[in-house]
């Protein structure tokens, strides 16, 4: 279908050359004059010549390619992920090859087995859950991996990792809440993620134990779910708002922003006053946070950092340079959708 | 840095065959017993062997790739439409290429560059500014490329192109506004996105003039900007409501639903009632139009759908099959941002 591609050879006929000195030529090589270089490279840009990356990729065992699994494309969180590894990539001449799991373990294998086959270099997995099946895969494909707020059991030596510190993240939430007056503080959890969700909901155990506070279960909702999508999440957040007001929380720490803004749809559509009535706060700081109703107190992911962080761990580890793990902290930011404790 | 990738000549030597015999197994060719090909296919699996799609490639001339440049991945317009581009392709055994041209169109044919240099079957463009060098670059490269929401002047026989009718989705908008029974009606364009504010601000007074309404200058705020980001959306309605009421507006047309989200927060920070003071409609229909106080009433703008009929386009065009450009009909989504104007 596509009409002939203008090749070496071609130009060679036509410059009345060898293969061999047009391909020194293009490659600037100090083996040919430098009047025959330029004549060359001039005639190979008026006849629409590109060098093809894709031989030149069998000769250095390189595709300069990049293979990013990520949970969901279209969530709000991922998109700045993507954003910074895309960004470090390109200054380095890596393109990014992008495919979205949609939280299958299974697709994340699928996927990389697809990666494998198109020879990327390197590949990160912003993708919450991995089998670990894929740590032992890893002896097979030698693929250097770099998990972004992911964790794999087992086979951790061929696998680095850069996140946010969920427990303290959690503990810095709940903290604020402490400090407001609350004492019955709800924890509205996430399925569909269960290792991040473990951590949170251990970072707010341990912050209301140290309060010398046990929290009651009915003070815990953790809704079902598998897709770990936008819609989900809101539609946990509405639905979860019953069970915990009626557990006699005066403040609910939210597992995401969109699980937050969720429950706030909920209140204004009940008439509850947020924050006289409830306290609530999310967990991430995505754009849209502060453009809510109130706007939504949060815990700030540093995601764009992620990504570019990441990404330089995996160029770090392609120029065999040691590549170290990164635990980011995550930071409050105030806004007014929690207030002190009304008597 | 890589160990030693297992190669057919690694299993040729391990099974005690030739080289022909492996690649006959593992392409299953019927030259070779059924039990050899067992046996190799087998030994290929335990020794960890991934067939080279990169070698192959040079085979069959094609890459199974297809590059796709967005203006910006964070955002949520084009986050949906990378999902569905991401589905199609993928169902199809295409991977994607992912870049963002952040608005410039510089980097735009930069990124294109690149992509023809890794020999992808296919460019889609989801970014609004593509020069009218690209059109003419075309004649070189003569790579498939699908235009989704974008439109180059000239050399169009080239070009497929799947669009929403900005045009009539403004007079929808601006209709709607009408029939509530607002007559000074507001237009916040978007300076960073010329020729879909073009468009939009086009139906916009195709609506006014219909019902007989010559809008005053004063009526149209258009704010600077070059980024196309979600955070000068934001700044940009925030900015733009002072002279917009200063004009005497009851209703304002909002270009997109970040910017109507902008206009928004600055109403809540003012005290001004929406829609009982000021009537606001956005475009877009973004998942958080839904979440916002009040939500937006908005024109739904099919972005998944962009996505994927724009690659199967391309997937046509790639098979030799005729490529049909789309126009697609955005839809009026009521919500309670707006309500009849009050006497």
């Amino acid at each position: 279908m596509r009409p002939h591609e203008v090749s070496i050879a071609d130009i060679a006929r036509i410059a009345g050359v060898s293969h061999t000195t047009v391909s020194r030529a293009l490659r600037e090589s100090p083996l040919i004059s430098s009047e025959t270089r330029a004549r060359i490279q001039r005639l190979a840009s008026e006849m629409g010549y590109t060098p093809n990356a894709i031989a030149q990729s069998l000769h250095t065992k390189q595709t300069s390619t990049i293979g990013l699994v990520v949970t969901s494309i279209a969530d709000p969180f991922f998109g700045d992920v993507v954003k910074g590894v895309e960004e470090v990539a390109r200054a380095s001449g890596f393109s990014v090859l992008l495919s979205a799991s949609y939280n299958n373990p299974e697709e994340t294998l699928d996927i990389i087995e697809t990666f494998h086959r198109r020879r990327v270099d390197g590949i990160l997995v912003a993708s919450s859950r991995i089998s670990e099946d894929y740590g032992r895969r890893l002896h097979h494909t030698h693929i250097p991996t770099v998990l972004i707020n992911s964790e794999v059991e087992g086979q951790a030596n061929l696998l680095h990792w850069i996140s946010v510190d969920d427990c303290q993240g959690a503990q810095l939430a709940v903290n604020h809440l402490l400090q407001l007056g609350h004492r019955a503080i709800g924890y509205l959890g996430c399925h569909s993620r269960p290792a991040s969700n473990l951590q949170r909901q251990q970072g707010y155990l341990n912050a209301l134990r140290a309060a010398g506070i046990e929290p009651s279960p009915s003070w815990v909702v953790i809704p079902p779910g598998a897709e770990a999508s936008q819609e989900e999440d809101l539609s946990a957040g509405q639905h979860a708002l019953s069970p915990l007001l009626e557990a006699g929380v005066t403040a609910i720490f939210c597992y995401n922003d969109m699980t937050a803004i969720g429950m706030l749809t909920s209140c204004h559509a009940r008439g509850i006053a947020v924050p006289q009535d409830l306290s609530i706060i999310g967990f991430d700081d995505i754009t849209i946070a502060s453009c809510v109703t109130p706007p939504l107190t949060t815990i700030h992911q540093p995601r764009v950092e992620l990504g570019r962080l990441a990404t330089q761990v995996m160029l770090d580890l392609l120029q065999s340079r040691p590549g170290a793990n990164h635990t980011l902290s995550p930071t409050l930011v105030l806004r007014t959708s929690t207030a002190p404790l009304s008597k």
